[in-house]
């Protein structure tokens, strides 16, 4: 019986981090600050190169100047999930399908991006305590008249 | 052991909710109209905005005539899944990525959508019983000569 | 007790395919060699149409020619995937997104793509044992000045 339910409860955790990351990737989209914030832990460390790195409140920052107080509209999907739990800890690697798009410029960005988490059970459930993306296709366009001959609306 | 046969039954409803939603998209890509309906309770409601919001019949009917009966290919990727299950009910919130090309115009379309999806376990298993889609990124394009450089080919 | 555990075995079952799948998907996007060996059986049939059909060694072999040894970028996402386990074997459908770049001739490929897939529990885990992809949506274009206006960078 403790043997099933130690393995009922890694199935568990790894249902809680699936939910997580959709929150927190689902979050940008919506352009949500708390509930981006409320997905990490406190002393969370965060490295997204080139942009740079840092802790939570920078990340806060970060995205209130880029996303949150500008109308661009942003697409973060996570793919291809290999998660590992070890009781209160756990890591994982993603395969990241990220797009952007800014009205302003008429431009977009495309990225596909590995992601390397680790998580931490607190209290409150399943937090991210430590993510860096490793970039490794970007394309940038635009979108204009005569050009890709296509046009964007955000809805 | 009731509290783990509890536990156990949450985490295959959530496994039965992935399988439902990604059968359902398939069958979306596949054309296939009896597998699209097999996916839905009798008295479900659709919801995707611009189009309109339809009864079961109604979805049937709006798909055979855009894409079942027309050499469009359309493509459905669920992303960033957040399910939550009580009992016999659940509810999610979905990233999905779509992307359609008509050949008679060379054009094509690609959407990031929000979906808000309510479940209900039946005799046969969950079916979804309401969904509805909050289009986030709509880009429209032509695929031609001398515009975007690109051709399409339907395998 | 002996029901519970064979339910937490299929949750399991399909817990191991998911993060098996990710880690072939992610270990191709990685040119990883080995790690993508070692996600099959010995025995495996790979048909890629209109690639070919290979085994274990002709799929590594191809894989070597085309990526390994080039300086494409390949992005392999995985979605929608309906996984059936019946004990020591498994099948799932995929929705494959797949996106390929070539800095020598500054093209790219997206590929929408059905995978059929079947698995085979082994010694050291879950392994593929076959696998075929149904190609459903290609397209090929250029990033190219004056073209669609975009440049690329590989990360």
């Amino acid at each position: 019986m403790s043997d099933l339910e130690t393995r009922i409860a890694r199935l568990e955790a790894e249902s809680d981090i699936r939910r997580l990351k959709a929150r927190y990737l689902n979050a940008c989209d919506a352009k949500d600050l708390d509930a981006i914030r409320a997905c990490f832990t406190e002393d969370a460390v965060i490295d997204f190169p080139p942009l740079g790195a840092f802790d939570l409140d920078g990340l806060i920052g970060i995205f209130t100047q880029m996303a949150a107080t500008t109308p661009i509209t942003d697409v973060h999907q996570g793919h291809n999930a290999e998660i590992e739990v070890a009781g209160d800890d756990a890591s994982a690697r993603w395969n990241l399908g990220y797009a952007t798009y800014d009205p302003r410029a008429g431009s977009f960005r495309l990225l596909a991006t590995f992601y390397h988490d680790r998580y931490r059970r607190t209290v409150g459930g399943w937090r991210i305590c430590y993510t860096r993306s490793e970039p490794r296709a970007i394309v940038d366009g635009a979108l204009a008249e005569g050009g890709v001959k296509a046009g964007w609306v955000t809805a």
